[in-house]
């Protein structure tokens, strides 16, 4: 079968904006056409897929596909859809891009997320966030995502004796990082002595431990690898893909938490898929929704022993230098967190690595990188990519 | 590649039902399960695709894939989405399905349509509704989808002779199969006379000319024609599909309102594919949101010439005992539109139909079945399944 290859990416910048869907949309959309310097038009475009969790909410508005397609000029599409799974939603799409052109059914896909967050009432930010949630069961008794993954903490904590400090350094790493991306909500960084100030939300979080909420919208486009050589001597390959659900309900969740079973499921499909190991990956994306989740994360994945996230961060070893850079886009504690874009923007981020094009960012000799969202603790998905096919 | 099969369908009745979207998802799931006679268990599926187009709106709840997932006792899955495309969810879904399973990436997938469009408001319900169009630039001028198809409807009658009474003929001759359809939303028929003296809603349609906003779900298993094996010898094969996305702004449309371009293409993709020509296809279940949309269906399709879908329903050829039978199941005018469901159900029928279990409502020797959804006149899914491979 063909390979499937990214071959453009752009970003619309994260933040608190004054912009509609069809704003964001329009400038992640020409800004990813723009990078091909008008080699790629709508009109190349047959597949479309948008990446949304909640625009029915924040925007009164669903069909978010038809609306994106319209905006960008893309008439007619040959496929067409809009993908929600919370916060994967993003790398969804960009699998659901590779499924699509392996089948056949297209021939070149455009993935944009995009999501309007900030809304003007603080109260319905708040309902809308909880429609992620188990609302029945648990959103309606509290268990908010800032209580699950401080759950989270709190138990590797106690097991692991990792330290509130060793999570702030989490935060001081991407917000350093974001610094160097102007397409980061925000630029400032944040010293460590900052983060273990700031104000509480819930223990053993501050402020700078939670992704803030967020506006914002990225697009890529993938094809095949016959199909790229027309516009590109730098495809990005897609050379793995996993996901692993265990339902939605945390309270569900089978062991103690600061294991995530199905995190390790996804990782070890897509290394599969890949041939690679944890070892292979020089930088990746991940999902740093709160400062601990990156400590699991990097755990479950395989770039440190289980237990060792803590001082594996301490130690720099996720960082410029390290063994593998760890969110060099300044992940979503730096970035913000648009909910359907995160996935993309975290795609086109190891785009422009893998092509050494990510200016200040750069990872020195990238050759394989990684995304990595979770939609809670019991829901993971990863993508490899390589500058060479498998 | 592998060929990529129907095994299983089970369908939640249609209605203003007094249930949640856990009830109806679990209603339509276990009867797909139980359909196999206990053969496949949850612990068999690995992808998981929930179709879903507002729950955001109806329910105050996203992440609808793993809620359903979890409702059912898929655990884990390697594939999770919830997809949206407004009335062509429920089709979209299935070619979803399709596309992971040929691209590898999953054996067997359960597709589950969903939609709990009924809330104590009735001015949420015209809100919520609105959300499916292009908010900003037509539902605040009013241009909603009764006035969108009624517009279709007069260029029809104007340009081809299209009459009330053939229009009306779609309306008894629908209501009438959902008479003998135990999961549709209305059971008794309804008169030519009834139909042509109900309330007015907008001109030139009156009550029964539009179909209602319905709660339901529906629930499908497809899975590759090898793996099909172990479970059934009478598989239904996915033979071919095509879909045409030209933009959301119905003002847009660029040619005169009698005419679907996009439909026209998207089945003869969908043909293409298959390797038929529309006199092939035996049982079509196809998207009467409104009464002339069965007409200018039928016309697009290729079941008849352009302009003679009025004297085409007058003539029975699309009823029992005519050229193709068109929504035996009772179409959505007689089941019901749950959004997200009606493509699933629609799947449904059409695996029924062509393994013959379709009951009181069975087509003789049905062989070749299609199903079709809009979005919306700019938009049409076509997919095309048959007894027997390519």
């Amino acid at each position: 079968m063909t390979n499937v290859v990214v071959i453009s990416a752009g970003v619309a910048k994260f933040g608190n904006r004054e912009a509609s869907y069809r704003d964001l949309i329009t400038e992640a959309g020409h800004a990813c056409f723009n990078a091909t310097g008008g080699a790629i038009k709508p009109k190349d475009i047959d597949g479309f897929i948008a990446c949304s969790v909640m625009p029915e909410r924040t925007a009164v508005q669903s069909h978010i596909a038809s609306l994106a397609e319209e905006c960008l000029g893309i008439n007619p599409s040959t496929m067409s859809l809009r993908l929600e799974h919370m916060c994967q939603s993003g790398n969804a799409g960009i699998r659901t891009a590779y499924a699509y052109i392996k089948a056949g059914l297209c021939k070149m896909v455009m993935v944009v997320g995009a999501e309007k967050l900030q809304v003007p009432v603080p109260e319905e930010i708040f309902l809308n966030m909880s429609t992620g949630l188990d609302r029945e069961w648990e959103a309606c008794q509290g268990v908010t995502a800032p209580i699950m993954f401080a759950m989270c903490a709190r138990t590797h904590m106690r097991k692991y004796g990792t330290t509130r400090e060793q999570m702030a350094k989490v935060a001081v790493k991407n917000h350093a990082h974001a610094a160097k991306n102007p397409y980061a909500q925000f630029q400032k960084g944040v010293s460590l002595e900052q983060v273990l100030t700031a104000k509480r939300i819930t223990t053993p979080f501050g402020l700078y431990d939670c992704s803030p909420i967020s506006d914002g919208a990225a697009a890529v486009i993938i094809t095949s690898a016959e199909r790229a050589k027309d516009y590109t001597d730098k495809p990005v390959y897609i050379i793995g893909t996993g996901q692993s659900v265990h339902g939605l309900t945390f309270s569900n969740h089978y062991t103690d938490l600061s294991h995530w079973p199905p995190l390790k499921q996804a990782a070890e499909s897509a290394y599969k898929m890949a041939q690679i190991k944890p070892a292979d990956i020089d930088v990746a994306e991940i999902h740093d929704c709160f400062t601990i989740a990156e400590i699991i994360t990097t755990e479950e994945l395989g770039f440190c022993a289980k237990g060792e996230g803590g001082p594996f961060i301490e130690a720099g070893q996720s960082d410029y230098g390290g063994q593998v850079v760890v969110n060099p886009r300044g992940g979503l504690l730096g970035c913000g967190h648009p909910l359907g874009a995160t996935g993309v923007a975290q795609t086109a981020e190891i785009f422009w690595q893998l092509r050494g094009e990510a200016g200040e960012r750069q990872v020195n000799n990238a050759r394989i990188g990684l995304t990595h969202n979770n939609s809670g603790p019991t829901e993971h998905l990863v993508n490899i990519f390589s500058t060479e096919v498998v």
